[in-house]
């Protein structure tokens, strides 16, 4: 993990661009800590240098409360090297959705299975590489992005004591039976008329978890329509489980 | 209204019984106050005899928050007399239950609608009493309790700017048209495995509420096990939008 950048802002979060390897990335930890700051991980759909202002606004939000937070890129997005095969899949989702036609298993499982198989390797090495770091500790907790991404981790990460999930994108019916294996504390948020998701595959991907402190806040409004209440809310849940 | 007991306790909240013509009810406020209080209606299932503790945890929640709290006895409930007509559909539908059977359209219209047309002028009376009080302003709050009670109250209360409902109690389908008449801010408490209610007939009563702002929680656990953090987030939606 090599730092690249630093800049220190007004409310005193001090933001730090790195590269894990050939992974770009970007820590954010609170001005003044006493003991080491509990670590968020901050999901996103891919694309860093698009998502930057929403990530950076999330992470300062939650380093407010005196959390550490953390991203990195996924891959064939941002500044990273492309896969003809997650672009073909990515185009093919996107005219399903255009055409209002319903989207095929196949389409789904060519996008998000690779994506996570990729990706989820990634985030722990990450993890490792952060939680080497002064003044961050554990317990880890996972926020938002990919849900697929988000599910995978809780199942295979131990060091992640809870998760806020976005059901906000399509999961493979392959995954349902992850998600029973599931046990962490859940806080799932539903877009209920998200564009791009199915809220019926949402409600049974919620009912699937196997946590048995899990729940869901569904709203109202698009994909990108999340309230900003449930920043607030997010905090509360991760300061009920990470300190 | 006519209150006929005091008490004030450790917090400073102020508990006074009262009546309103023959209906019992209960005030709380808090201990200090500099400007008149929002008041929050506590809707319950009926019975304050028996509901008592649980009524005054909630209420003495939101009088640390700045909020009054106060409730009557439902028709029918507690002390107040007995209809045999309710009796007889409480019957049926708990006979329905218990035997895991669905619940019939008209057990639910003889148990809920006379029960709405009746407690709803009582609590809008009690509201034209409670608001004549010093230290009570408006605006006004409902909070669980029947949700067809809470509905109708939406609907027709101008008073009322904000309610969270308890979807935890069957609505009559004739009310659906009724809930896309709602238009004040909503948080809707669903209990996933609630073993009295249907939760596909909640997520669609969810569906309905023609409110631009409504938010769903749904937590695991049958229908007491609310859990406790939702108090805090009831509080938090309350004062959003009352304070």
């Amino acid at each position: 993990m090599r730092f690249t950048s630093e800049q220190r802002f007004d409310d005193g979060v001090l933001e730090r661009k790195f590269t894990l390897g050939e992974i770009p990335g970007i820590l954010w930890t609170p001005g003044s800590a006493s003991a080491p700051a509990p670590l968020i991980l901050v999901g996103h759909p891919g694309g860093l240098p698009t998502m930057y202002p929403r990530l950076a606004a999330r992470a300062r939000h939650a380093a407010a409360e005196g959390f550490a937070a953390a991203t990195i890129e996924l891959p064939w997005s941002g500044d990273r090297p492309r896969s003809a095969a997650a672009e073909e899949a990515r185009a093919d989702l996107r005219r399903a959705l255009d055409a209002g036609e319903p989207v095929d298993d196949g389409i789904v499982d060519r996008l998000v299975l690779p994506l996570v198989d990729q990706a989820v390797p990634e985030w722990r090495d990450a993890l490792d590489a952060l939680l080497s770091l002064p003044g961050i500790g554990g317990p880890v907790g996972y926020s938002g992005g990919v849900i697929a991404i988000g599910l995978r981790l809780a199942v295979v990460e131990p060091r992640i004591a809870a998760a806020l999930l976005f059901a906000g994108s399509f999961v493979p019916r392959a995954m349902f039976a992850e998600a029973r294996q599931v046990t962490i504390p859940l806080q799932v948020l539903l877009q209920w008329d998200d564009e791009g998701n199915d809220r019926q595959l949402a409600l049974d991907l919620f009912d699937a978890f196997g946590s048995e402190e899990k729940t869901l806040h569904a709203n109202m409004g698009g994909h990108t329509g999340v309230p900003r209440f449930e920043g607030d809310a997010a905090n509360r849940f991760f300061a009920r489980h990470l300190k």
